[in-house]
């Protein structure tokens, strides 16, 4: 499976969700990841994001698809190399 | 096609970025949009987009996909409806 997540959290909470997400994720732009991912993997992925959140006023979205190559990619501006933005 | 669309500005440009989307796209999340969009449409959004960015710093990446069917959204949290937030 392949997955889009972006999320918009308090900013008290958002270093740990990005750690989270990058360990599981691609990095692509700020509060937003991309990768493939196993449906097992990404419910953990989930189930510690919901600990991290406050889902009163925090959001996060993942749009999946089963195939890649059903999602075409463009980038605008600065591309976001994850290698180069290792915190 | 179905597209999502999402973007990292410098602050001082993303009320006309956001302003710009919401003329094309549905807004979902802080700087995250999605919605049918015709390729002539899009292209038109981008043009005007890459106007206002400045392509040294900012991003914008766009997601296309033929069908909607192929992605699967799953919201956890807040939810943002575009009506209940009009600028």
């Amino acid at each position: 499976m392949y997955v889009i997540l972006v999320y918009d959290m308090d900013s008290k909470r958002v270093g740990k969700m990005l750690k989270l997400c990058r360990q599981y994720l691609n990095w692509i732009q700020n509060s937003v990841f991309e990768g493939a991912i196993s449906e097992v993997k990404l419910k953990e992925l989930l189930s510690k994001a919901k600990l991290i959140m406050d889902e009163e006023t925090d959001s996060l979205i993942i749009f999946k698809s089963r195939e890649e190559r059903w999602l075409e990619k463009e980038v605008i501006g600065k591309e976001k190399n994850d290698l180069d933005n290792l915190l």
